[in-house]
């Protein structure tokens, strides 16, 4: 057992699945859960996600060797900064945010010098909300990117990265900017993009959309609040995304209005080389 | 038994799917198959998907009661027309094309007029090619557009209704050009959208694209080759549906610009509330 006492702040798909892998993978002898919804932490005790509720910071973070966040990304620094002063010396807080710059920037200059905090971004989840759509191996294999920078202590770094491995992620350090850099590229704005293309469907145009509209469409029925709070933190990053994107679209729109299909098609080929070096 | 022969040109991942639904579901007596590639005519034979192998236009047109084409959109007219000579008085083609008005202006004035031409497209498939893809079940309560024109023999358009139904599709009749209008939103855009961002993707990224990233550019690994020739067919509706997207990225960027965050998350649930509405 790596740890005593797990505390995980917001039990819903993210933290569910941490406390169903952490239980699973005898992570953690405890994992304890703090949230706003009474009914979502009782609900995820029955599921085995978390063994006991606390209904107060200063209970959730009493003797934990470690505490994740998984709230949305405009509530994360504020939760880790109202447990911190409850934690023993020496913890751990981590997150699971979908933007780090940000997180990280409010919390290192207000955090108690006896706790650590290093940030994560597990790449794993879904348009779905809630522990009844918890999975224990939701980590397995996937990415976590986590962040230290210049005043992270390297124990603590390992700690985080151990946790991660221990919940059957692999881990990738970055520091917070450049993973915000790259998530606009890779998330963000995929799920803006999803977004525009699934606002273009007139309902009488239901019936004709198949596989592929549904593919391209899914993520656009992530939560608009959640996902407003992430654009909000890397709105920036997302905007250069964007404007490569741009770039894309009018050298694709320039081919089919000169009528210049060989540039069309290779285009098109190139997009297709990406996507099949990702695989399925 | 609706058809005594039932001829395939084009026996790939929707010809062969065709053939498989028309043997299991006793469609047609007998299936055949005519196709550019000898080994994949004789794969699609093994697997079950046609009876026996015809060597040119003239022995696949013989004593066919209908005729599917489903070649590549820019090849279709002419293999229609190829066949039409050699079928018998009466006969029913019909294509897989995923574009409608193109084709059935370039047929329609050039058919022997003991033969009837009907558009079809089945809104059916996947980014895969070949046979060894093809699927019984793909067409399996899937609706396939049908796009009669004033020319259009009653008959004809329904027994092209019965047959796509005895495949156990459900069928929505269209006009050519109302199809391509409609098809340029849910398919063309998509798949034009998928390969733009895709293309914005660099190989340092590769680990941090998950399951979003994924889903959204899955179509792009189609065959360029295949949806260059779509989009030369449906290049102005194409267009037309670009622009509208792209009013819809303008309203995001412009909430991002300017820190509109309210405006964003109400673009976000209304494109969440058309994907909703989809299912899955």
């Amino acid at each position: 057992m790596l740890l005593n006492t797990l505390t995980i702040v917001g039990v819903g798909l993210i933290g569910g699945s941490i406390g169903l892998a952490a239980k699973k993978r005898s992570l953690a002898r405890r994992v304890r859960g703090l949230g706003r919804n009474r009914d979502t932490l009782e609900q995820a005790k029955v599921l085995g996600a978390i063994d006991e509720i606390a209904f107060n910071p200063e209970e959730a973070a009493r003797d934990a060797d470690a505490v994740i966040v998984c709230t949305p990304v405009d509530l994360i620094a504020q939760h880790v900064l109202e447990l911190a002063p409850f934690c023993p010396d020496g913890a751990l807080i981590t997150d699971a945010g979908s933007t780090k710059g940000r997180i990280v920037a409010d919390v290192e200059p207000n955090l108690p010098p006896r706790v650590h905090f290093v940030g994560s971004h597990p790449l794993a989840g879904s348009e779905k909300r809630g522990p009844q759509y918890a999975d224990a191996y939701l980590f397995h294999n996937r990415w976590v990117v986590v962040t230290p920078t210049p005043r992270t202590y390297p124990a603590a770094l390992e700690r985080t990265r151990a946790i991660w491995q221990a919940l059957g992620a692999r881990v990738k350090v970055m520091a917070p900017a450049e993973h915000d850099r790259a998530l606009a590229v890779t998330s963000h704005l995929p799920h803006l993009v999803a977004s525009a293309l699934a606002g273009t469907l007139t309902p009488d145009l239901f019936d004709l959309a198949a596989t592929g509209f549904r593919d391209t469409t899914r993520i656009a029925a992530g939560d608009p609040t959640l996902w407003t709070a992430i654009f909000k933190h890397n709105r920036i990053s997302l905007l250069e995304a964007l404007n490569h994107l741009e770039r894309q679209l009018q050298a694709m729109r320039g081919a089919l209005t000169v009528e210049n299909w060989s540039h069309l098609e290779r285009l098109l080929a190139g997009a297709k080389q990406v996507r099949d070096g990702l695989g399925s």
